[in-house]
């Protein structure tokens, strides 16, 4: 089955979580949404029952699998992107807190209204950004990089990747952009996080993905925004 | 098994929608810092491998999980507290997406910094609830409602009540502690979501939980607070 996904298209976005997965994997599907636009997206969510939340979703045959987190479970169940038995269990409550990181990041550009725009929430998001860097990085990047060294092996969940590990390096590389200069001051602090961002940068099952059009880069319309006066060392 | 559930005495918070699942599922189960306090809580998570994020968690043996949706997940399965199949995978997505909702009421009066006093980003505060009340209440309620008349029964999968029913009425019971004058104002434009949060308060396997001292009542240290001036219909 080759399965449908759709999301906005020009942005990394939350659809990356579930690209990266189905690229490493080798599973065949079509970006719906860059072929068609997002209005066709609109049109489409609102005609799915049951109807999803907000993108990204997959359709696979007559299902409909909302929420990034969700779509991995059924992904790594269904195409062995993850452990079977408990580990399955551990894989998802990492890729949950993995999900909460990247809410706060993109709040730290919106902070207080999430339909209005960065510039008529900026001393907000000043604060927000200042919390961010100084308490919420460390905290949650501490966290990773002691759930790694309990692992027995080079990945989150043993000697395989699993779509959680994938989920982390997009993680880290959307902090790298939006925060460059508070993630080099901190790089050093967390030094199996940032192999396994490496090791999954050179993933064989990635490089043609990595180097494709099919990977979109980030920018100021998506989760990580990079703009200079929110970061810091 | 008797499970060990751990989470902050003293609110509701996040472990409620655990215990509530535990509860309505007559499943055997210790509530460790009401017992031994939040020192306790602390040095028990320091101490697990693999360390969780956050509680609440719930130990099972020699397994650990953190990260509600992830407790929940195991519980719905382990305990028939949720349907097979492709079902049980769209309970979850609506669960994930109450888990959305609850983080930003939480973020209405912590919008900017999680780890200080309300008092301190009061500002940011109230235009965040204001965001919240305006935009975000219709947004997530209106779904909650249209995923309820698109169901085959008056539960969200069907004609069985699941853990994420539970959590749903969790969500209504705090949004109406914080907020009263708005969700008053928009209660007759939900009428099956407030049906369902009626029909959970009447399940027989509820009523002794729902009158004992195990249950939580809502206060000013929790997710769902209520500050009058956050307030408004």
């Amino acid at each position: 089955m080759t399965y449908r996904l759709w999301y906005w298209p020009g942005i990394p976005g939350r659809g990356e979580f579930v690209r990266l997965a189905l690229e490493a994997g080798g599973i065949g599907y079509t970006d719906e949404a860059r072929e068609q636009g997002a209005e066709a997206l609109m049109k489409d969510m609102a005609e799915r029952r049951p109807e999803p939340f907000a993108p990204p979703y997959l359709i696979a045959g007559k299902k409909v699998i909302a929420q990034v987190a969700d779509i991995l479970l059924f992904l790594g169940k269904q195409h062995g992107l993850a452990p079977k038995g408990h580990k399955r269990l551990f894989v998802h409550q990492v890729q949950l807190t993995i999900a909460d990181m990247v809410v706060e990041a993109h709040d730290t550009h919106h902070p207080v209204a999430p339909m209005q725009y960065y510039e008529e929430q900026k001393p907000e998001a000043l604060r927000k950004a200042a919390d961010f860097r100084a308490e919420r990085i460390p905290k949650y990047l501490g966290w990773f990089e002691r759930t790694l060294a309990q692992s027995k092996g080079d990945w989150l969940a043993g000697k395989s990747w699993s779509y959680a590990d994938l989920s982390l390096f997009q993680l880290i590389e959307g902090l790298s952009y939006a925060f460059p200069q508070r993630m080099a001051a901190v790089a050093g602090d967390y030094p199996k996080l940032f192999a396994l961002r490496d090791a999954v940068a050179a993933l064989p099952e990635l490089q043609d993905y990595l180097a494709s059009d099919r990977r979109l880069p980030f920018n100021e319309e998506g989760i990580f925004r990079h703009y200079p006066e929110l970061d810091g060392a």
